[in-house]
């Protein structure tokens, strides 16, 4: 199994990204990394770290596309660039299965689509994370941002696909499926939301499960949550910063709570540590760019090395999971079902 | 100053509510609550209880309008309910400044806007909660629920009748102004946002300062974010979803975290409490439904004693300011604005 990692682009690159696809490769038998970027400064930070050298791959890449660049212009014009680099070795490399790369975001997609392309049939593809929830499985909440302004089929492949990447991370054959909304009854939702509803509950390819209020993302109710990618990034965003605020408030608290809140707080660590650990999203790898031809992960910006080495390790469990060609069966099969 | 105060529909009626409305009373002199419900049991929760009786009164319904209500259909036909009577005094009575209700929400809309009716030039009512910050002071989310499907048009009066509820909340004439988007950049948005951006940004009767990531609506860098009620909701909701699965997390963490996280959880409870307490948005008051002729409040509908008093005294604070002529002659000068 090789996976590619874009070892530049991300907030602390190239050290953790590098030492997070070390980790990797000394925590699975058989995986190997292709490091791409500067060779120099890759072999600079693996000097002295201990890893199987037969199992790692440096590709010299010694340019770098970073937030200021815009997407599309980046992919044409910078092609010594890590991630576009990497990107071609995935698509021209039968034994590469996967990518993973913390650079921007846009670049990402933009390249992927470009360089690996997009699975027939998929309208489009999208971009989700696996969140946690209360009950301790994830929730794939897609698509989070790719695609602002969508279409009610684009969210029946949203389903489609999210529920292959949540079999693939749960082993749950039968993932619920719910679609974002204002509100939980079936009557619920805007224009798009109401046609996309019929068009799930018909689907034979997903189990619906109706309606999703933005309060039950995370309670673990459902596995996979459906949405245009401008409300499931408010949605995810709109989480992330209630946590923060949360943790802030609390900390301040602490802080003016005399002796006793720090006393408190000091018993309490290793709860609220787990807390946040739980919490956090990227410790469990990133998000997944579904409905490309090859696996793609984007990590997150400020991923380090533990984020890192958990999104190169749900790369190599989701292309073993076959989801590309899951993804691609399901798509077909409902093409022909649809000329039927 | 009069406040009608719906005392049936919600979870906790007539008991909280009512016992809610005296303390809102006995909080601030000059205050008048009428009390609109069934008169029996309304008089059975006030006995014993310690008010100024000259200014409480009581208007008999014997009807309840609930959640299982059709709105449209409850508000045309349930004639005797709290509800519709309170409404109808609300629009007959010069001297009713505000009303309140923890009832249904799509009833209290659909009921204050036939019969209150919306002011003139608003192109539609929305609703409005005020949402507790890390900086301590409220952001104003408008609107929240009450619009699915938006025009840019309605998100530029969303921005200038909750700049007035802003003003009236925290005496900052100039409050600013964040549009609820995908992305701070400007360029970031679906077609909806990238008009209203415009739109927004042309105004001079707003202090626009671009877009609003949703991690940011409880930063406290904005004073007033605004949406479509589609995404208004799915941020609120996500963000109260957030804060009960960390609430929940923590709370099992501490109950298999033995006898150091129990002990840390005892000695930390009144910092715990006091988040709890400054995150949960109905002790500062209910959902304003901005737009229409008299202050129209909708608690929520789980409000307790507490709520339910916060939410008169923010009726009466903001019928005090006068927010409604304020929002009259905001949308009065935009008109004149935009035919010369």
């Amino acid at each position: 199994m090789k996976i590619i990692v874009d070892a530049f682009g991300g907030d602390y690159s190239p050290r953790e990204t590098v030492l997070g696809a070390i980790d990797a490769v000394n925590a699975k038998d058989g995986l190997q990394v292709v490091l791409v970027g500067d060779e120099k400064q890759i072999n600079n930070v693996l000097e002295g770290e201990k890893y199987d050298a037969s199992r790692v791959e440096i590709l010299h890449a010694p340019d770098v596309i970073t937030n200021e660049d815009v997407p599309t212009t980046a992919i044409k014009t910078k092609k010594d660039s890590s991630l576009v680099k990497g990107l071609e070795l995935l698509a021209s490399d039968d034994e590469a299965a996967g990518f993973v790369s913390s650079g921007s975001t846009g670049a990402v997609l933009v390249g992927a689509y470009m360089k690996a392309g997009r699975i027939k049939g998929v309208s489009r593809p999208a971009l989700a994370p696996a969140l946690p929830t209360v009950k301790g499985k994830p929730v794939i909440l897609c698509d989070c941002g790719a695609n602002v302004d969508c279409k009610p089929l684009n969210l029946l492949h949203f389903a489609i696909m999210a529920s292959a990447f949540s079999t693939a991370l749960t082993d749950n054959a039968k993932p619920t499926v719910g679609l974002l909304s204002n509100g939980a009854e079936e009557k619920k939702g805007n224009e798009l939301n109401k046609e996309a509803f019929e068009l799930l509950k018909a689907s034979p390819y997903i189990d619906f499960k109706g309606n999703c209020e933005a309060r039950d993302l995370l309670s673990g109710d459902f596995d996979v949550v459906v949405s245009d990618g401008f409300n499931g990034n408010i949605a995810l965003k709109s989480a992330e910063g209630t946590a923060n605020a949360i943790f802030s408030i609390l900390l301040d608290g602490i802080n003016k709570g005399g002796l006793r809140a720090k006393l408190g707080a000091l018993l309490l660590k290793p709860v609220l540590r787990g807390v946040k650990c739980k919490l956090d999203y990227n410790n469990q790898g990133g998000a997944c760019f579904l409905g490309i031809n090859k696996v793609v992960v984007k990590a997150h910006g400020a991923s380090k090395r533990k984020s890192i080495c958990a999104s190169v390790l749900q790369a190599a469990t989701l292309a073993k999971s076959g989801i590309v060609e899951k993804i691609k069966a399901s798509v077909q099969a409902m093409d022909e079902h649809d000329r039927d």
